[in-house]
């Protein structure tokens, strides 16, 4: 028996979802604080419903947020620190990266949450 | 500079992202053989478009796949194969996971392809 239960059961309006698909470069250099900081600093802004993200030990990382609507991801994306980190992303710790940004209509969860 | 890219050029309809995210339990027997199995399958499937996937050291998981449309994911869902994969999966790898569809509105990329 499949137990299907909806993430956010309380809240059955759309929501997004900001896909980030990375590949980091060698340089450490303040990648672990600045990443543990934006990871804070997302989960207060409004509209923040949560965020999954796994990195593998070849660098190829999956950041999936998930947001109220399009003006909470783009509040967020205008934060100065944020835009900041972006450009500190892009000079130093990524060789590229995607983003995505999409409109979840279905969910399905099964077992322990994640 | 940010240089920004569509991911599929010749292909400006909206698409579909399965977001997967799972945790592992401690079962390992056939687990591997059966994934490399099912991301083997799931490309040669009509509609499909790609994927991503990483799974980290605490066994927490994210692979997103890329689908034309809904009747594909449906078609792929349907699959025998991948059905006995996913009961297999509840039996045995999985302590739980959420599954998201989500359709891609907007996308942008930067550096080296992913």
């Amino acid at each position: 028996m499949v137990k299907l239960t909806k993430a956010f059961p309380d809240d059955d309006r759309p929501y997004y979802a900001v896909i980030f698909t990375s590949q980091r470069s060698e340089v450490s250099a303040d990648y672990d604080s600045t990443a543990e900081r934006m990871l804070a600093l997302a989960a207060t802004q409004d509209g923040y419903m949560g965020l999954e993200t796994v990195r593998g030990a070849d660098g190829l990382g999956i950041t999936v947020s998930y947001w109220r609507d399009l003006e909470a991801i783009r509040a967020w994306r205008l934060h100065g620190e944020h835009t900041l980190a972006r450009e500190r992303g892009r000079a130093d710790w990524y060789r590229g990266y995607r983003l995505r940004i999409a409109k979840v209509e279905r969910e399905y969860a099964w077992g322990e949450p994640l």
